[in-house]
């Protein structure tokens, strides 16, 4: 790999690519190339791409756009394949030199020598092989997530996310493409969701054959942007994109078999779902839980689905009941703070409980509501459900918590891989309402 | 205050009501009653309440609901004004006795000795003294929040929010309700914002009286659960209470004055805000990205409303434009990524372009969307937003933040008590929307 513009200024602030790459222990060959030092961080640059007297699979432009073109034909003369062009100003700035080299760089691409990712973008990233080609630093979280997007905010994360995984930041995407993205997902065994932040695209028709062959085997989660008038406009200066009606992306997105998502909380929420969850087989959810007011919220949260919080079976009900003080007659929530409350081990009844709903055919999915009261009921919770959801692998769990230690004890549950936490009953019941339906969806394709 | 029951058994997972006080530093006089044991704690425990000699102001029953009815008798011959019951059984129940018992303590409730809080509650919470009824020991920050809800829930809160402030858990309700405690909120200064969970109520009238009267000085933000048939059912099981139809609830808090949210998240989200943010002039948002993709979100998230990110005046922009790379033309969102990285002190243009916002009286709100590469960038953005909002503290400052320290600075900013954090650009934006509507609301009121 070439890093061609990298910058001799190393250390904190410098948003230095090559540094980045030595942190995250990358092992491929690395040539520098800046003609005004001859080393960084001890490591011999090149003056010129064409001074390399090896083969390079793939240059990173880091220089300011006006020397895009040229380097890209030093390039194609070093029989360079592919390359990434980070700078900004082509199609998504308004003056008339963007435009301009926006068409040079067309002319490039239509000549078909090399393939470009970009401009205006991070590039890509593989944690699986300690690669990044972004000047942010990103985190090395080793999941089946490939995201393929038009900012490289995905590549930095969220709190409850890191989307990488693998990446593919398509910038203005003048010529590698979403569709070819998937492809690359489609039979790369490492990634086991596909997530996407669509601004807008041209090949649409192509996008919507590959999403449709693909999606019956591998979940492809959605955020379409731009959806406003006003957005459009946004997102013409963000990528050169042009948004499309948001109402045409709905129904291609939905014929298309895509999960498409209304918000990036949304896409956040799915793709840690599904990333983890088995196939959800009926759509009724039994709930446990140590608070009745959360279970409401959690049945309000479907009340437009198909999906039901409902009526247990007679044998599911009598088996809970047996472990229920006298005055309570177990509903769907189960309130199992009585029972444990009135148990010599309070958690007994928690877990026999939840056996109870996750060995019931009938239901297809469960949801524990649970307080993280401190770190250690925090790590309980954690261990008791993830041991669980080993012993019942075809049967999604998923749980909401509430308390101090809500959010280490959702993140700690994501890193054990088993079971999917939320923040909020009606977040949790979302991501179910969209797992069913997805797997109605493959049943049927 | 008498704790009427309270448990021999001290230490963790006892979830002792003394023990929690005594921790807490509640300076107030508090006096054990358990018949079993000569001390707890180190204090003397009486075997009744009429033993007690000294004037009593607060009975707190912690027994099985059997007992309560006698208990309150007791309590009514010691003189003693009100009581908090926490045992769960009476109409929430399904049995007979349970019917029964909640006939018993309808009586008592009705010869007007005595008032009660509850039954099936965590009674009462007022971080300002070191308080709380609490058989789960709850977190003690100074905060300018009243809840009034129907689950112990919010007394033990959310990784995002703790909801005490102060708080009254309304349980069944049998006597003190809704209307009593939004009087109490009312008058109280250290109370800035009234949140609300309600399940149902009976005296709903007085209930509108009362939001009316409170709400143009006074924000009250209020999440109804149960909305659908099988949500009021589970209603019934947990309080006791009639859900009432969601239509005429939607109707009955809109022409209240309430602020109605969605889900539990938007009443996390408006709580923090209302908590923190001035009114909200006009309904124009003026937002600063690092990211072009987080600010094409932003304004999908106000599609839907009269809230706008529109085009910049005139004056605005060219002094945005001055600070900008030549090939950009400054929209709103401002995209200050690329001044930031050709400045030769970064965070300057981020800075400047922030202050023209804020000083521009077209501008109602300012959005700041931006990382938390590292723990230095989170502070030193909570440091840089939260001077910036004490320098124009008459126009509400919110951010969204990304990125591995996203959560952490959220926190942050939110303890500084000036700027608002979100985890998404449309949560940021819909609080922005909702505060909004309140300060129409409160002109027009």
């Amino acid at each position: 790999m070439a890093l061609i513009g990298v910058s001799r200024y190393t250390g904190e602030g410098t948003f230095n690519v090559l540094e980045n790459l030595l942190s995250y222990g990358y092992k491929g060959r690395i040539y520098p190339v800046n003609p005004s030092v001859s080393e960084i961080l001890g490591m011999k640059t090149y003056s010129k791409v064409t001074e390399i007297n090896e083969p390079v699979d793939l240059a990173v432009l880091t220089t300011p756009r006006v020397l895009v073109p040229s380097l890209l034909k030093e390039c194609i003369s070093s029989n360079i394949k592919s390359a990434i062009v980070v700078a900004q100003g082509f199609s998504d700035a308004r003056d008339m030199e963007g435009r301009e080299l926006q068409n040079e760089l067309n002319s490039i691409v239509e000549s078909k020598q090399i393939r470009v990712v970009g401009p205006n973008t991070f590039g890509t990233a593989n944690v699986f092989i300690n690669f990044s080609s972004s000047f942010v630093k990103i985190r090395m979280k080793r999941q089946p997530v490939g995201i393929i997007c038009q900012t490289g905010v995905f590549f930095i994360g969220f709190s409850e996310m890191t989307f990488i995984g693998k990446g593919i930041d398509l910038g203005n995407a003048c010529d590698i493409k979403f569709s070819d993205c998937l492809e690359y997902f489609e039979h790369d065994v490492e990634t086991k969701v596909i997530a996407l932040h669509i601004e807008g695209m041209q090949d649409t028709q192509g996008f919507i054959n590959v999403c449709k062959r693909i999606a019956p085997k591998k979940a492809i989660i959605a955020l379409k942007t731009g959806k406003s008038e006003l957005a459009a406009k946004a997102v013409q200066s963000h990528t050169g994109s042009i948004a499309g009606k948001k109402e045409v992306w709905d129904i291609a997105l939905k014929q298309s078999g895509v999960i498409s998502v209304a918000d990036l909380e949304e896409l956040i929420d799915l793709t840690r779902a599904f990333c983890i969850l088995p196939p959800m087989e009926t759509p009724k959810v039994g709930v446990i839980t140590i608070t009745g007011g959360l279970g409401v919220m959690a049945i309000d949260a479907c009340r437009n689905s198909v999906v039901r919080i409902d009526t247990l079976s007679p044998k599911t009900k009598s088996l809970l009941n047996a472990m229920s003080p006298v005055w309570l007659s177990v509903g769907n929530p189960v309130d199992i703070w009585p029972a444990m409350m009135t148990s010599q081990i309070p958690l007994r009844p928690l877990i026999d409980g939840l056996k109870i709903l996750l060995s019931d055919s009938d239901i297809g999915a469960v949801l524990f509501i649970g307080a993280a009261f401190d770190e250690k009921w925090g790590s309980g919770i954690c261990q008791l459900l993830t041991e669980l959801a080993t012993a019942y692998e075809n049967k999604p769990l998923v749980c909401c918590i509430y308390g101090p230690y809500a959010a280490e004890t959702v993140e700690r549950l994501q890193s054990e891989g088993k079971v999917v936490g939320f923040a909020t009953p009606e977040r949790a019941m979302r991501a179910l309402i969209r797992l069913y339906e997805y797997s109605e969806l493959r049943k049927g394709l």
